[in-house]
């Protein structure tokens, strides 16, 4: 079992991904992909006169502002048109790919935040109406139920809360809690680099290797959204998966190349 | 079972209508939904600088023009925005709602109309790159293992055809076709108008009662959008279903006042 979240970057080759997707499942080996969509999702809530707002919050890391508008952008955007092209993409190369969001069926549970503490400008700030969480829950009985029924799950990082609302989650934490639930062996995380650079943004400083009991020193190495993969890459590994690998989602064959060793390998 | 198919005006009442699948499903009647979104796909097509277009086809439809943009719109509305705020309301409501559309896991299959014969302006013209189809599949398998995962489908009206290609359908049809699939006993269409009526747009001209084997002879009572409501009871009525109702989907308590007579109940 392989869990792999692709990003949601402009240079992503998502056919690419598709081919290779349908060369590694033919081989027999199962996977569950989770995606992004920043991007697309920022370019059409700009087009829908509501663009998106980023913040820092008061740890460190870069967020997605969801309030209501943006909301309905996101949910367009990841669980209509990503989700959808990439489960044509697959369809029209023989894969029998399932779209769906992790609000559907509690696929992903998760706890909202109800405020969000954020720097800006130096100042310390409260939002409120964040529609933000963290995962606490998988419902891996119906993810094995459409794994039985023999379809590959393509899955947008949308959760639902306990309240039932519709919540922004993480998408490389998110497959991360995926791949603990379906206790994969690997977990793969595709993004717009080749992997975690030592010296972001020269790709000449990838790093190869990190042995898993070093990879919370590394947080520091991470830049802005490659926190999270990292971060994600630790619960993954605490949570029993064996390998996480960090690879580059804009060539051919993305999945054979970092599996093959050319990206960061976590294990 | 019941399936029901809600249409997509500016006007429909979507948390009246989860309040009352609420109920009626904890009343032990299980419920598939399958949900239009015409309105917003106008709307959100039309910002994104790509409005819809309307086109009559020589057997007098009316029919969405679904060239590669506007699939992009109808992707990002049916399937994101409509599709994922209808699970929203119902997992707000306490039910385990379940969407995703026709096009995953082959849900619904189509053939594909390679061309599409259109009237304009009194001449017949052809049109190509139409994605638009005509369902000849229900993967009824798949959609089983989700009513025994305990969820409840939520279905946006898009199929897979044979190469793959994410198809525009006709809602009604969908929902017909689904309900023969699963051996419903009821389909419900309800829409922006009370039933069927005699002279639209006169409410008060509603019919209340067609018996089963007079269907046919409404496909001319009814105008423009309704024909395919006409054409999904008379499909859902020889495939074995035993009652269809056409009812509001405007007002409090919908389902319950359908079921309860106060449409065009045909059987």
């Amino acid at each position: 079992m392989l869990v792999i979240k692709v990003g949601g970057g402009a240079d992503i080759d998502y056919p690419a991904l598709c081919d290779d997707i349908a060369a590694v499942t033919a081989r027999g080996i199962e996977i569950v992909l989770v995606h992004g969509g920043s991007h697309e999702t920022n370019r059409v809530a700009t087009a829908l006169g509501t663009p998106p707002r980023f913040v820092t919050t008061a740890s460190g890391h870069v967020s997605r502002y969801t309030d209501q508008a943006a909301m309905d952008s996101f949910l367009m955007v990841y669980a209509g048109k990503i989700n959808k092209r990439i489960v044509e993409l697959l369809q029209q190369r023989g894969v029998n790919a399932f779209g769906c969001s992790g609000l559907d069926g509690q696929l992903l549970r998760a706890e909202r935040k109800a405020t969000l503490r954020i720097v800006e400008n130096g100042k310390q700030l409260m939002l409120r109406d964040d529609r933000t969480g963290t995962i606490d829950g998988v419902n891996s009985t119906l993810l094995n139920a459409l794994r039985h029924a023999g379809v590959v799950p393509v899955i947008a990082p949308i959760a639902c809360s306990h309240q039932g609302d519709a919540l922004n989650v993480d998408g490389d934490r998110a497959a991360a809690q995926i791949a603990v639930a379906l206790r994969a062996e690997t977990l793969l995380l595709l993004s717009s680099v080749p992997g975690l650079l030592r010296a972001f943004p020269d790709e000449s400083s990838l790093i190869r290797i990190i042995p898993r009991a070093d990879i919370n020193s590394y947080m520091d190495v991470a830049q802005g959204r490659m926190k999270k993969k990292v971060m994600g890459a630790a619960e993954a590994l605490a949570g029993g998966v064996s390998t996480v690998i960090m690879g580059d989602a804009r060539i051919a064959n993305p999945i054979s190349i970092a599996l093959a060793g050319h990206g960061t390998t976590i294990s």
